[in-house]
């Protein structure tokens, strides 16, 4: 399947010169939905996964449906004041400011096996954050699955001790 | 299973007085996870349903999923902001204060079957605004796919004309 032809792009949004990946066009097709999700875990499939660590807010919608896929568990990466119980955090730059991301202390236990989800990897900022917290609580990163790199920006290059899964690449703006 | 004991009460959280449902216990959980997928979309299974709609953000993680059984697309309601093309949306007072959802006008054409999926229903600003979209859009709503009803707020008797189903409920704070 032409994936790249399923995403729409938008023009100078969020800011100017950003050519935004749209994948609302992707979710709302049936089958395009399906064939990402399956293409998403199928590398996984095998991995005895414990647990798939959800980014939101896009990830959630990619991260769940792998998770009922594998028969794992949902953990959730959320923006700082998001989750209500004792949480650990890290705070990152990422394309368009500074942010931080918290993960509940409880939802991964030491040694569990973890893929990582979320839609798209710009400079990695993110991904970087989440892989941080997840290490700290002890979890194993079996693999990251994306759906778009955003290979100009070079933040897959971080990530190159993980086995990094992505669906479709983008070379320029 | 006892849902209940599955989902984490936090003590005035967000705010004073409010006993917040934290149903990140039950994600977490794989077991727990899958029945609660299951059971929401199992009224569902042979209604011809066309999209799910996920309310921003919790409902995202509970929507994928049974699209995903369901083999439907996924249509995203979204706060204010947050979705990128062309959008109609809808202004609201939910419980700790006011809010606007917004969705893409092309997301769901006139006439499809939608299912309408989120955590909980309290007061049901949320998701009166959520109808009000997918209505506008001509979306013919099938049902609504929760897990928790704060029945003691009365939120769910503003949805009686739709096939309101909920997996557990809650009589008091």
């Amino acid at each position: 399947m032409n994936l790249k032809s399923k995403i729409r792009e938008i023009p100078n949004w969020p800011i100017k010169d950003v050519n935004f990946k749209d994948i609302t066009t992707l979710l709302q097709d049936k089958k395009v939905f399906r064939y990402v999700i399956d293409e998403m875990a199928k590398p996984f499939l095998n991995k005895k996964i414990d647990k798939i660590v959800a980014i939101d807010a896009r990830g959630f919608i990619l991260a769940s449906p792998i998770a009922y896929k594998l028969n794992t568990g949902v953990c959730l990466v959320r923006k700082k004041g998001k989750l209500p119980y004792k949480t650990i955090s890290a705070t990152y730059m990422k394309e368009y400011g500074p942010d931080t991301l918290t993960i509940h202390k409880d939802t991964i236990k030491p040694g569990e096996k973890v893929l990582v989800v979320d839609d798209l990897l710009a400079t990695g900022g993110t991904l970087g954050a989440a892989v941080k917290l997840i290490e700290k609580l002890g979890g194993k990163i079996q693999g990251i699955s994306l759906i778009i790199d955003l290979q100009f920006l070079g933040g897959s290059q971080k990530f190159k001790k993980y086995n990094l899964h992505y669906l479709v690449s983008y070379d320029k703006e």
